[in-house]
């Protein structure tokens, strides 16, 4: 395959004839190659992927799967965290039921398995609330760990949600409903059954994460049912406020915390920048205002939330987004802060491809050609599949696992299954 | 100033004269000027340490300290941190207690005033147990977050029985060893004050810096004493044991987590090695075997916890030492693994002077020699003053600052303090 970042001889002969470069780009002929490049990339890419995962990371023995794989599949540790698990139910439980080649029984069986996994083991046998899952349990599911945040029962929702659509089961559809509810409240009511004991110094605040988190939820299980969809209208339209909330410094910057009434936080905290976690929100914000026609959230969400974490966020040096930055050009205090690790990159594709999509402005094409070729570039392993996770900012690979505790079968196929979805339909309106 | 690795004409002189390069460390006398050297730039960088925490650190309105100091020493964040507050208390008092030209005034009202903050805001008002600690306050006092674990009221009990030594006051010295009673009854006895819930598939393990810290504080408190002496006799001998089963495969590596029967645990928590802190680990012990002139336990620290993290710890490639590895050469799962930080370092150069000042094995100043140049040639701030304390694997500077969450005025003066007694110590011995 020729690497994008190479123009093809054709491109090159294309180039010569007119004399002007960027041409290629903005000439609907040579957009279509270039799509159909990607499109060719990202397919076989999301195929090794799922056939990695397929291939390492199922526990035959007692059910599940093991997250911790070394570059070339190995398990190294066999700890099995909740929302990794419940991110992979979900993911194979997708592809099973919206593309075609992967409508194949033992993704469902795998998905299966996971989710009777979770079922068995995720909720924490303790005072710590109904509904709370733990964050991190044995291979044979005793309970090693449990956050006092909401995302492991998040991921719960999200994986009995996209299953029981494809195996019409009323109760584990009723069981993701009865966890969100669950989680409303943890969030909008009364959050004491998390465990974490209020703190006169430590007033609560509006984290990007969580309705962020809720709007992806919502997304989830209102898909196709309108009922739904109106049980949770106000909470996506507090989502929605929420998030906005981030944009700060008038109008030129997304801070990760803000307060509950959206003002500034001091400190370290109220500074810092997660330039991957804004473009995430980006396509989410995006994906909501076009379902709903709403032109104002479409150019906020790319105005604001894609195109300021790409000026702020992008290596001028070594290329890349960086991991956190602070707005005042302070160091942040998060060691790992000029790393370059994988999920932000794969939230930039599917944000500047779905808005792209949507608005055909070249530049950002241009935005998603050049995540594009970094990612590519640096994170794909061609000898073992799947990608590696963790570069240092010069992008050498400091960490090669597959899979940790934080990186399991969710951000890449996620990234290469949406990117594909977004690709058909533009190569499909460029034919028609 | 001549810097180490550059030989000075008269040591140039030395060995073409002789022809063999080595001798001039062997040499008494050559050995003698480069201890002679050491201390020097030793003492004047303690000198600039001590300096740059009395300019930028001092909260004159709230009382205790500013933590976060960027690389000039200006405030970027006003958190303050417990354990920082009671190492900075401990620091400033035993410099005044016992280095001549620290028994000033500025320096005790420095150490009275952060005593105070810690006395007044330090223990949570809450459930959490008699002699909890918050682990971070706002700079006025009120508890930010509280962990569940004992390293905030370890260093109030070093903080206060130190300064109690100073000011004799009765109250503060019990103040002290009541939070210590406190302390070895959750590590011995029940830690369920700690708040941290009893989950099956996370048993209590044995981890080598609760044993560390125990022995460390014993030795603290200890100093003169001979009734206190004889109260933690038992508990000195326990740390002494729980320390020493992380030696482990046959003697070849310490293990940062073992059982609390001394055998391996599995999985990454269970292969995890953290060369500077074992290497902290050796002196402490060491210390404690001098004291005790245990001979055996003597050559352990020194065989085990100096000499394998020296070989498994030290990168070949680019100098200093690996914050984390793994036993088994896996890749380790914190991001921040192949880091150089500035702490190993600092605990590297007191173990291996402290091991060389007692056996004078020249290996062990080589050792020494070997950090103590790394050290000075990268963590060394000669702009601002202070040391930078996190370097990329390459050695250079990735985070700027001089105090944060995790650093503030102790590993850096520590090491040159201790440094500076065990250089007196060993040229006084070659003069006479």
């Amino acid at each position: 395959m020729i690497p994008l970042n190479t123009p093809s001889p054709a491109l090159l002969r294309f180039k010569y004839r007119r004399g002007v470069y960027f041409i290629w780009k903005k000439t609907g002929t040579m957009t279509a190659a270039l799509l159909e490049q990607c499109r060719e990339r990202i397919r076989t890419e999301l195929d090794r992927v799922v056939d990695f995962w397929l291939k390492y990371s199922h526990d035959k023995e007692h059910g599940g799967f093991f997250n911790c794989l070394g570059k070339d599949g190995k398990v190294y540790d066999e700890m099995k965290y909740v929302w990794l698990q419940g991110r992979q139910v979900w993911m194979y439980s997708r592809l099973y039921r919206t593309t075609e080649r992967f409508h194949r029984p033992e993704i469902l069986e795998a998905a299966k398995s996971g989710a009777a996994f979770l079922q068995k083991f995720a909720r924490v046998q303790a005072s710590s609330g109904p509904g709370k899952c733990a964050f991190c349990l044995t291979r044979d599911g005793r309970t090693v760990k449990v956050q006092r945040t909401i995302f492991s029962e998040c991921f719960y929702v999200m994986a009995m949600d996209e299953l029981s659509r494809i195996t019409q089961a009323k109760e584990m559809q009723a069981d993701a409903e009865s966890m969100m509810d669950q989680l409303i409240f943890w969030v909008q009511t009364d959050s004491s059954d998390l465990g974490r004991p209020q703190l006169p110094g430590d007033p609560p605040i509006n984290s990007m994460a969580v309705p962020m988190m809720l709007l992806c939820l919502v997304d989830q299980l209102t898909e196709g049912r309108t009922d739904v969809a109106e049980k949770y209208k106000d909470l996506s339209g507090w989502c929605v406020e929420r998030i906005q909330q981030h944009i700060q410094r008038d109008g030129k910057a997304i801070l990760e915390n803000v307060t509950l009434n959206g003002k500034e936080l001091p400190g370290c905290q109220g500074r810092l920048q997660n330039p991957g976690h804004a473009l995430e929100a980006g396509w989410f914000l995006l994906q909501y205002a076009l379902k709903k026609g709403d032109v104002q959230l479409k150019k906020t969400a790319v105005d604001k939330f894609m195109e300021i974490p790409f000026h702020t966020g992008w290596d001028k040096q070594h290329g890349g987004l960086f991991y956190f930055l602070d707005v005042d050009g302070h160091c942040p205090t998060q060691l790992e802060w000029n790393m370059k690790l994988w999920w932000p990159h794969c939230e930039a594709l599917i944000a500047y491809l779905m808005a792209y999509s949507h608005s055909r402005e070249p530049v950002l094409l241009d935005r998603f050609k050049q995540i594009y070729d970094y990612t590519f570039a640096h994170f794909s392993d061609e000898e073992h599949g799947e990608w590696f996770g963790y570069l240092s900012r010069q992008g050498e690979v400091v960490l090669d696992f597959k899979g940790g505790p934080f990186k399991g079968f969710f951000h890449v196929p996620r990234c290469l299954y949406m990117c594909e979805k977004l690709l058909d339909g533009l190569l499909e309106k460029q034919d028609s």
